[in-house]
C-alpha cells in the first residue's frame, strides 16, 4: 500500500480565471487514525463551480478556503481503516473531504453510498449534491406544472441535465441553453430536451423566442449575465426564476452592471429565489431516494466527464469555466 | 343638481415626467342610467403611482390607458341614482371609475363602503387598495418575524406607512427611507418607526448601516434604483425582498442599468418577489376586515394629502413623483 498522501493546496486567491499556479501539490505521510475516526481512500473527487466562490476569501454561505490549506470538496471513497463502530473497512462513503489521496473523518460529515444502486460516482452527481440541487430548486422553487415552459442555462452541466429531465418527468416543455454543438446534440438526442440552443453559434434571444412561443414559466439559472438578460425578456405572468449559479460571472474581477429587473418582476408578479442545497438539508434523504429511483427506472440519464489523477484536479476545475464538461465533472484517482 | 359632467382625458403619452398638457378636462352631459346600472357622484379620487405605467401604452398586468379616453382610477362616491336592486341611493361605494364628476357602473366593479367604520376616504387608502398592498406584500411575501429588521423605501407613502406599522405590530425593527425632513419626523414621531432616513439629506448607505446593525431581513421596495442598490448590500441570509413599486424609475425614458443582484440572492438564499394586489383578490375581504379592525383599535394611523377639485387631479398625480404627499394622496371633489 501507498505510504504517502498527496494533497492539493490553494496557494493564491485566483484573479479572474483560476490558474495552475494558484494550486500546489504536496506530499505528506498518511495521517494516523485516532479513536472514533476512519481513513478514507479517495476514489472520485468532485470539482464544482461553487468552489470558485470559496477561493475568493470572502464569507458567503460557506467559509472561504484558507490559503496554503488543503482544498475541500466532494469525495467518494472507500473506508480502508476504521476506529469508528459505525463504519466497516470496505464501505463506500461520500462527503466533503480533502483534495487528497487519503482523508480522515470522524464520520459526521460523510454518508454511506449503496454500491448496488448505481455507479458509486453518481453519489457526487445525479444521486448527490448536483442532483439534489436540481431536485429541490426545480420542484420546490420552480414548482413546474404540466405544459409549462422551463428554460435552463448551463443546461448540459451536472445540475442542468437533471433539471431538464425532472421537468420532462413533470410534463414541461424544456429548452436548454448550452455552449457547443456537441452539448446541444446531447441534450436534444440523449436527454430529449425539446430544444437546445448553442449560445456560441446562435442569437440566443431570437432562438429563445422561437423555442418558447408561450413565453417562459420557469427559468433555472446556472449562468447569469447576458444569457439571463435574454431569458428575462420572455418571462410570463407568475413565472419563477430559480437562481442556482452565475458561472459566467464567477471569474469577473469587477462586478458588472445589467438591466434592472425589478420592474419586470412586478409587472409579471414573478418570483426570483436564490438557494443552496443546504437549505434543504432536512429533506436530502427524500431527494436521494427519489433520484435513485428515477435512475433505476431509467427515467434519469446521466453523463460523467472524467479526468484521471489527483494532480489533474486543478485542470478539471479550471475546465468547468471553459465549459469542457458534459454532465458531472469528476476526477478519478 | 349639477347637469354637466367634467372628466379628464389622457391626450398624450407622457415622455418622462407627466405634464399638464398630457391631460385635458372636457365637459359632457351626465350619462343616462340604464337598467342594472347606478350613477355615482365622485367624492374622492385616488391618484396612484401605478397609473403612470398604464399611460405608457404597453400592456403589463393591466391594459394601457387609451389616448383621448377618460382616465380610470380609484373613486369613492355616493350612489345618486340606482336602477340596480343591489344598490340604494345614498350608499357609499368604492371602485375603479372615471376621473370625472360622475360615473356609471353596472355594480360589478364596485364595493360598498361602511361610513361608520372610518372616514370614507380610507376606502382609497389604509382600508383600500394601498392598505391591502401593504398587508399582503408584507405578511404573505415578507413573512415578518419578531425581532427582524424591515426596511421600507417610499416609507411615507400610502403603502409604506401601512407596511411600517404592520411590521411594528409584528414586533419588527422598522427603518423607513423617505425624501424630506418633514416626512422623516412624521415616520419617527407619529408612526413610531425606529429610524427614518432622509435620502435627500444623508448618505443612505452609511445611515442604513447604522440603522440596521443586524442587517436587513425584509426589504419592502416602492422606489427602486440607487436606494434599492444601497439596501441590497445589507440583506441577510434568507431575506425577503418585496417588490411593490419602482417609482424612481417610472419616468425614465431609457431603462437604466444597475448592479446584477442574482449572485447576492444566491449567497443569501434570498427571495425577491414582485406582486400586485390583484394576486390576492380572493383574500381582499380578509385584508379589509383586519385593516379596519386595526384602524378602529388605533393600531394603524393614517395621513391623507388632499387636493381640492377635479381640475387639479393631474397636478396631484404629478406631485406623486416629486414626493409631495405624506400618506395617501387624494383629490376631493
Amino acid at each position: 500500500m501507498q505510504k504517502t498522501n498527496r494533497s492539493i493546496l490553494l496557494v493564491s486567491r485566483p484573479k479572474g480565471m483560476p490558474k495552475q499556479e494558484d494550486f500546489k501539490l504536496i506530499t505528506n505521510p498518511i495521517p494516523e487514525v485516532k479513536e472514533g475516526e476512519i481513513l478514507i481512500r479517495t476514489i472520485y473527487l468532485s470539482v464544482d463551480p461553487y468552489m470558485r466562490g470559496r477561493m475568493r476569501g470572502i464569507k458567503t454561505y460557506v467559509e472561504p478556503f484558507e490559503l496554503n490549506e488543503v482544498l475541500i470538496g466532494g469525495v467518494v471513497g472507500e473506508v480502508i481503516e476504521s476506529r469508528n463502530s459505525r463504519f466497516r473497512v470496505g464501505e463506500i462513503i461520500e462527503g466533503r473531504l480533502d483534495w487528497a489521496d487519503f482523508s480522515i473523518s470522524n464520520g459526521v460529515n460523510v454518508r454511506k453510498v449503496n454500491p448496488n444502486l448505481a455507479s458509486i460516482s453518481t453519489a457526487l452527481g445525479i444521486i448527490g449534491m448536483p442532483g439534489l440541487t436540481a431536485y429541490f430548486g426545480l420542484l420546490d422553487i420552480g414548482k413546474p406544472k404540466e405544459g409549462e415552459t422551463v428554460v435552463i442555462s448551463g443546461a448540459a452541466g451536472a445540475v442542468g441535465t437533471v433539471v431538464g429531465q425532472i421537468a420532462k418527468i413533470n410534463g414541461c416543455r424544456v429548452v436548454g441553453i448550452t455552449g457547443s454543438e456537441e452539448k446541444k446534440r446531447y441534450l436534444e438526442d440523449k436527454l430529449e430536451f425539446d430544444v437546445a440552443i448553442n449560445y456560441n453559434a446562435e442569437n440566443v434571444l431570437e432562438d429563445l423566442r422561437t423555442a418558447c412561443p408561450d413565453g417562459v414559466d420557469i427559468y433555472f439559472d446556472n449562468v447569469g449575465g447576458e444569457i439571463s438578460d435574454a431569458v428575462m425578456t420572455l418571462i410570463n405572468f407568475q413565472s419563477r426564476i430559480v437562481l442556482c449559479g452565475q458561472i459566467s460571472l464567477y471569474n469577473k474581477e469587477k462586478s458588472e452592471k445589467g438591466p434592472r429587473i425589478q420592474g419586470s418582476l412586478i409587472h409579471h408578479s414573478a418570483v426570483m429565489k436564490g438557494f443552496i442545497v443546504g437549505d434543504y438539508a432536512d429533506r436530502h434523504h427524500e431527494g436521494l431516494e427519489q433520484l435513485g429511483e428515477w435512475v433505476k427506472e431509467g427515467k434519469l440519464k446521466y453523463h460523467e466527464s472524467i479526468v484521471n489523477g489527483l494532480e489533474n484536479a486543478p485542470r478539471a476545475f479550471m475546465g468547468l469555466f471553459k465549459g469542457e464538461n458534459i454532465g458531472k465533472q469528476l476526477v478519478k484517482l
